[in-house]
């Protein structure tokens, strides 16, 4: 890789990672990846692409022009969002050693970004866990090239890997986000409220849709909508029901959570159970809410005390086959929680006998 | 369960309880673990039973009997060792109530035994990882029948479980179990001194073993071990070389660690290098060390907070397919270290290759 | 005490205490204590004032009528706000019993307010200080009769004191507001936002001044007043400048501060560099702080291991004479900043110097 | 200072910083300070004159000759046990440059020995203070000429101090100082537990002092004298009594602790109560401590953030009148607390009176 054999180079892109991790997050919308889903944003835009709108704003061109040495906006750009998302939406190829470096602000394993939020989340929400050896992981982080067993699948190029002496801390981390999305991210309340946000937000934003110009998202912030919650909350009509699902805590009830029997069935008893609960006692009364994380395998080459380099998987069974955190909720009206609970309490069997006969059929 | 109902009842056990976990591990040998190996204790003799030794020594006994209300000495000692050691050596059977106190103690999810090594050791060694939430996991722990799929493999009394909130706090735990053994405990350094240590112990012990007398066993101390180590380090026999060992950090020197590659051939390749090297420098100057902890399944019921009561494995893939810290060392006299490793190296391909081939042969 | 002895009246009182503690800071204005100076309230009105507002408002009687037993509204609003602030606005007097309870809440020395947020902005502003060992402090909590030596200067009745066993964490807890008010609460750059954000307040708010109705002051939280920020902001009028002091870190710059030279020549330095900058740059563009917390005596009665009791400050050299933290701050306008910072180089000594001499005429 | 202008002497010195921190504590008896007292060591020995012993030693001289570049002994020497110390048995003078830098070491402020032990036993004992902001206060250490103001009292050389903004961090550490000495390590069973050890070891020493030969030093650790303790406390002789003091717990009980009524009285109460108990119960049933910590000043210059240069005490309370920990304990036999209690309860008052009467004797 000639930029690592170059003072300049190496000089010139430290600077580049560095402004391309401070505006990694530039694109979030307001109360962050709540406005991601269901149609807020028009098709083909998430975060990445507005932090990329951001990055390349005249404002900020400006000041990468200012900085000693100026920076590409596009250098910049690609590190922030990384090769997956910036494929996308950025033109130009991404070199093997701008991909190593993207990795280490996006990387699923060991990324700046997923470090970071995890240690603050964990530090402010004040549970106990979602802790791991930052020092440490950083420590051994190394450009590998990739181990013998993962050639056939990915290209030979170099990659970024650790040393043996930091694996433990890799697989910390990736259990440190295994716990917070099954204990802080995927808490009922938590979920329904972003629920209830996006009804809200869908009847309130113009069009039903944030804009995309970095003009006007520079003046929609968390400070707006919670505004904007607070003055419809005062209101009679009928926008006001939805700020207080929030302000007064009037939120959906959980009626079903996901439950390892009726998934044992092999029926997805969260979808049968929404489509009941909305014949009996009508859509507008009834939300159904499904999402996962991790799981699967994390590979990358890890460097043995002994000079040999071998993949994570086939030294971590944790890495082999990381847990996942998933949800299926269904939740109800407060004002009909008591009389859902007992429906499905009488109806529950008939419900998953009923989707597990339709599931048959289907397939034959 | 009639304890559960008598306030009597209760507060008695909950005496017993308390003495035994203090007791829990009054038997053990000077510098722990290590002495237990290797035919250091007579056989059939663990630290288990030397710790019902001493609770029914008759200096305990007396103690038993002047508490207010006087405890009966086989109920603390059933509880302080738990129901699959005790079996080995106490007469009379474990109830179902006297298996769940014991659980408390010495269970392998939520033992206090277990969470209080592990915070303890975190704490003092200075790591980053082996926490977890104490508080929620005790909060949460409750006395609960099987799960229905547990059923078939089980009695039907009622058992240890927690709470589903709780479920993390025990992943917690495990993981925190794992990462000692991969980091701490089974550190290549620290493991060789415990071959150097037992190498001590079997010329110094008179014998050549531990005595099971209580009485002796409270004269012997790490003390008197690291007494006696230091002792004969200055001495110009060959008895001095085995404290030096410990003492001046002569110990021995990893040749060969566990290696994915190798053991995706499904060969023991630690013990083929082993053997090789034996022929090769004598088997004074070489040294095998192999070992495992965890893996496998923690099963035991959650009660959901629908009121239904499920497997731990069904709501937890970590508690189904726990990690195993395994480790396969090959350690030799420093004074060889460079000719072995250089030796190894050449050698390597063909050890591995023959061990392939015997392996076969073997099975044909 | 008669309340110590009767179970209905520890029952009663345990609710109050809580109920009080829970509504202790309800009369907090948006951004807590910036808005209680310089006229933004009524004369004789604050945030005190203003929770015993919200506790008797009536939707909060409803709520302590419908507890079991019924709470009386007074008696919350007794301990919420303690002896001292409530004299000022509530009728009926503070028996013995009622001052010790409050104390519990608003006490100097070990009040919960204090506790609480010590431990909470050292927490999340992530500095090393502001901790004690919080368990052991409440673990030690007595009602004492008053230290003999005390006897003169105060009531005979018993008050809140420590066993000897908590003294150190008292001295901690004090030592850690100190450093908290010296490195957070009296950090420059948060004290020149105070004052701009108490002058766009001015402006912005109707007639200048906070409503104390609380039907209006529910309506007007932080969201409000960084939204109103925010619009100003946008706009080219003159209050437009204002919240870009705050949004856009246009703040005013620290020009002086207290330096213990010019302290140890006995003038008010700061008040003089003040008053000479407003003449030479005009006063708008020049800012005064002075502000001081803590230091003197901390006497409440200590339990001894031997059964005698002594006062707090015969133990204790930190208690009888705590650390004051104290600032003088002179800002200017950023345009101004380094004319002004030359402009003082110059002039700092003749300041000062006139300063004495001013001082000396008006003692003559 | 020519040192700090030449890159090879600030490579040697970094050098030599190292090394004497390392060494600092190698003179240090079995059990630390308590076998520095009451003629256990010769007349004009301590735990300093015996690290400069270790460093001369042959065995270290070869080791400082064998790095590179090699250091000079003397110069490892001076540092690691400061100017004050040093200038008793180093026959060369410290320069300015030395004793800078072993005040980074031995310093009463911030030195680094003071800064280990704290952390270290605030860790290890699991207390809730003795906490600081080490990082920071290590990041703003600088070397500065004297405050203007304390010129008169000491040499115009540069000395080490700290920027303005690590100045709270020195607080925090000497408060974690004081809390320690008064929590940790001046508690009465502590205390007693070193009174009873250093009886031991005047018995058990030969001669009834330690050696002060390099050689028999290295002999004897911590592990030695457990062993002796543990070998003495199985005989039946009067030897045996002391040990079972500390290993069966048997030492003496308190029989009176500093008391702020008798301080006041401004007569020493601890010694007039030992001579009378002595009287009544047999000097060897009783045992008297006195010792003190801290007080006092505590100067260094300041750099502050105009760049004039200050003194610490006059811009910090703390370190203007630092709080001194203090203890004076009466112990008694275990066989004789009870008794001994009844006789001072009946005794104290007289004891005291009379030790006015004597003091004002001795007075006039």
């Amino acid at each position: 890789m000639p930029e690592l054999r170059h003072s300049d180079e190496l000089r010139y892109w430290r600077k580049v990672v560095r402004a391309a991790a401070l505006c990694h997050d530039l694109g979030h919308l307001p109360f962050s990846h709540a406005g991601e889903k269901e149609g807020l944003l028009p098709d083909g835009w998430n975060h990445e692409r507005l932090t990329v709108e951001f990055i390349r704003s005249q404002e900020m061109r400006d000041i990468w022009q200012e900085l000693t040495p100026p920076l590409r906006t596009d250098d910049i750009a690609k590190l922030a969002v990384g090769a997956k998302e910036g494929a996308k939406f950025i033109d130009s190829a991404f070199s093997d050693w701008e991909a190593i470096l993207a990795e280490i602000i996006v990387g699923d394993a060991f990324g700046a970004d997923r470090m970071d939020y995890l240690l603050r989340d964990s530090h402010h929400t004040g549970v106990a866990y979602g802790r791991f050896d930052l020092y440490r992981l950083i420590d051994t982080l190394r450009i590998l090239p990739p181990a013998p067993e993962e050639t056939e699948i990915q290209s030979s190029e170099p990659t970024l890997g650790v040393e043996e002496g930091g694996l433990h801390s890799v697989e910390a981390l990736l259990l440190a986000r295994y716990a917070m999305f099954s204990q802080v991210y995927f808490h009922r309340v938590r979920r329904i409220y972003d629920i209830h946000l996006r009804e809200f937000l869908k009847r309130w934003l113009p069009g039903g849709q944030f804009s995309i110009s970095v003009e006007d998202m520079l003046k929609l912030t968390d400070v707006e909508v919670m505004h904007a919650l607070r003055q419809a909350s005062l209101e009679s009509n009928d926008l006001g029901v939805l700020p207080n699902r929030i302000i007064r805590r009037q939120h959906f009830r959980e009626l079903y959570q996901r439950n390892p029997d009726d998934i044992s069935e092999g029926i997805d008893a969260a979808t049968a159970i929404h489509r009941a609960a909305c014949e009996e006692f009508g859509s507008e009364n009834v939300r159904l809410d499904q999402d996962s994380k991790g799981g699967g395998i994390v590979e990358f080459p890890v460097l043995g005390r002994d000079g040999r380099i071998v993949s994570s998987v086939s030294l971590s069974q944790i890495l082999e086959n990381l847990p996942e955190a998933a949800i299926d909720y269904v939740f109800v009206d407060p004002n009909i929680q008591d009389s859902a609970r007992e429906w499905l309490k009488e109806n529950r069997k008939d419900i998953i006998e009923s989707a597990k006969e339709q599931s048959h059929e289907s397939i034959e």
